[in-house]
């Protein structure tokens, strides 16, 4: 199914940068799709650091399991990505599947098999026959290049209606150390641990074990603050590779001044490939910034925040355009999380439309349906009990999400 | 707008008797509809006990707030409840709303106000002006009837496209004890207290402590095992009236035996009532069942059977008549709960399709798909890790979902 381009999709690309010691090529493989790439094979040059952060799923994909038990290594020569069938609920032909892929990968790059990292990204249930990349490894290895990244974004694809690409540079002592990423998914998101796929490189030379403890707070920042319909995948992995390939001395201590610098970069790579995903939830026509303030902890705000952008009622409200904020108020009572009714204030955009447990004062219905019209919407909270906030990015619900998840055989 | 009747309406509707010491008069106050009822009053004899269960909403109405200051008292004689307003989130506005509807209903039926139970349902965040039953509270009393009980059940209908009414009895000593009931509620229908609003009425002599007691219990195998959207009402009320009338010696214990044959059949038509509302929820095509056994506990087993029946990806697989039991793979895997992938087993109705981590042997793509073509579907779980079970009700996600709340302002 061709899906057309999300309204929300951004108008140009970013040109990404080579990063030294990375280098791709793409491929068809046939998994799932015809003539189109779906297989991405990347390259690290002796030396590259891994940290990662995977689905927490009960039942996440062979691939997730492979990944897991290689992260505390630290070391990586390889990624194979591909899109098509998740390799989720395989069972023992699926562990059969990563550990055949991966020898694959190690075979063409001639690296050790525990430094290649796999992901999978598709239909859950269906065996995934390693034979499929057995024809394409050797060959990728042969023509791996370092830009531009457009193919990767594209290879990682599924149900995505556009590529997803974001990068970002840092300077320490002169020198620039970079930070790109490319990321995948459209359904199946939810705030909870990393979005479906995706995968950033940076040159920066850092321990990894300071690359794992910085990467969770970004996460959660980022791609733990997105939700497009409240489902989490199976496969959901975001994996940083850094190649130590800028000329700066090394980054071997989380309390080196340079890390704060480093991980906010990071930060803002993570936080525009999330909001690129949610720009393509899935039937998605508005982007919706949900913002709560006042609750007793951010912990708690965060819940609240979680009930309001995964609440169907409020969903095909903005799809609708309808001001109906007393879906906002269910939604915030419904949380089960620490509130006051008569504190309560919740603003559309800059328009104040419940204060103190009732509606405004001077509420004016016409101003706010206007401005339910605009494509970027901005739901704000104040639960009036502390200072603890937080801010989830959404979507609405459409008739387009039925036609995508309901409408057709996947 | 008019909404075209569920697909899943039941084919005829139950007769329900009369029970002595209840009588009712329904009206037209112009609350928010036009040409249709939308109040109910219900008149109590003297001696008549109550018991009930409210949202647990930390923004409830403010009629369900003076349902709760009300309920320990256990005395009832009268019953007001409109559509149309939920007189919720309106601040004091609200609580002076109630206390003049409970003053109107109290000089109506002559007796203290305390004694007035109310209950609203319809749009949030409107204040409900008071007169609008100040006109016609007086005049409903002077035509109070024991039947027919069709009236009351479409009086307290919103999105609702059909009535919802049950009725049970059971004979203690050769004497017949009623119990008879009606519900509403189509959407914002989450398994977490009660429904949106059902009123069940018994002629049983019992203890107001003993029934509310043994209210609880019915309430979480009911009401609080269906989800339409995953949304909790503001307004979600249960009461249960008992008159009293019929002749037998009162039940006066949680011990006496009868209890347990009372509860039962209360339970049955709470089940009955809360699968009509599943039924009817806003743009079903499907009534689904899903099971969820095996689980380290029945709490463990509840959490994982929502976590599926409120999944969007599995509701709308369920509308397109996709047998994708990957997604409910997902579902489980993201409930948070005690599972192991590899011993999960997965059946839709009596097809396995999944067992010990993978798709089933000799699974059969066709007759799965058969099966799905059904109205009334099964989604049986199997976790494998000790005897918690649990049931819940929900209906399919459909464009009919978004149509009726994403395409009209309500």
């Amino acid at each position: 199914m061709a899906l057309p381009v999300s309204p929300l999709a951004p108008k140009s690309y970013p040109d990404l940068p080579a990063i030294a010691g990375v280098r791709f090529a793409t491929a068809e493989a046939g998994i799932k799709y015809k003539n189109r790439t779906d297989v991405l094979l990347c390259a690290f040059d002796e030396g590259t650091v891994v940290a990662g952060v995977l689905t927490r799923s009960k039942c996440p994909s062979a691939a997730v399991d492979w990944c897991r038990d290689r992260l505390g290594a630290g070391k990586a020569r390889g990624l194979l990505v591909n899109s098509g069938n998740a390799n989720a609920f395989t069972g023992m032909k699926g562990r059969t599947s990563v550990t055949a892929s991966a020898t694959y990968v190690a075979e063409a790059l001639g690296c050790p098999t525990d430094e290649i990292f796999l992901a999978s990204t598709g239909v859950i249930g269906e065996p995934l026959d390693p034979l499929k990349f057995a024809g394409v490894t050797k060959e990728m290895s042969s023509r791996l290049v370092s830009t531009p990244w457009m193919g990767p974004a594209k290879a990682i694809m599924t149900t995505d209606t556009f590529p997803k690409l974001a990068t970002a540079s840092v300077e320490f002592d002169g020198v620039p150390v970079s930070i790109s990423g490319i990321a995948k998914g459209s359904g199946m998101i939810a705030p909870d641990m990393a979005t479906m796929l995706s995968f950033i490189f940076t040159d920066a030379p850092i321990d990894g074990k300071v690359l794992q403890g910085l990467l969770q707070p970004q996460i959660d920042k980022s791609f733990n603050s997105i939700t497009v319909d409240s489902d989490t995948s199976t496969s959901d992995t975001c994996l940083v590779f850094a190649t130590g390939k800028a000329a700066i001395s090394p980054i071997t201590s989380a309390s080196d001044p340079r890390v704060e610098v480093f991980a906010e970069a990071l930060g803002d790579v993570l936080h525009e490939l999330a909001v690129l995903v949610v720009r393509d939830g899935e039937g998605a026509t508005k982007l919706v910034t949900v913002c709560v303030e006042g609750a007793e902890s951010d912990r708690s705000a965060f819940r609240v925040a979680q009930s309001i952008a995964n609440s169907p009622l409020v969903k095909t409200a903005i799809a609708g355009e309808d001001a109906n904020w007393g879906r906002v108020v269910m939604a915030v009572g419904k949380a089960g999380e620490p509130a006051d009714r008569d504190r309560l204030s919740i603003a559309f955009g800059e328009i104040t439309v419940a204060r103190n447990g009732e509606r405004a004062p001077g509420y004016d219905e016409v101003a706010t349906s206007a401005y339910m019209k605009n494509q970027e919407l901005e739901i704000r909270v104040g639960l009036g009990l502390g200072a603890g906030s937080a801010t989830i990015y959404t979507c609405d619900l459409t008739h387009g999400y039925i036609t995508i998840n309901g409408d057709y055989r996947s």
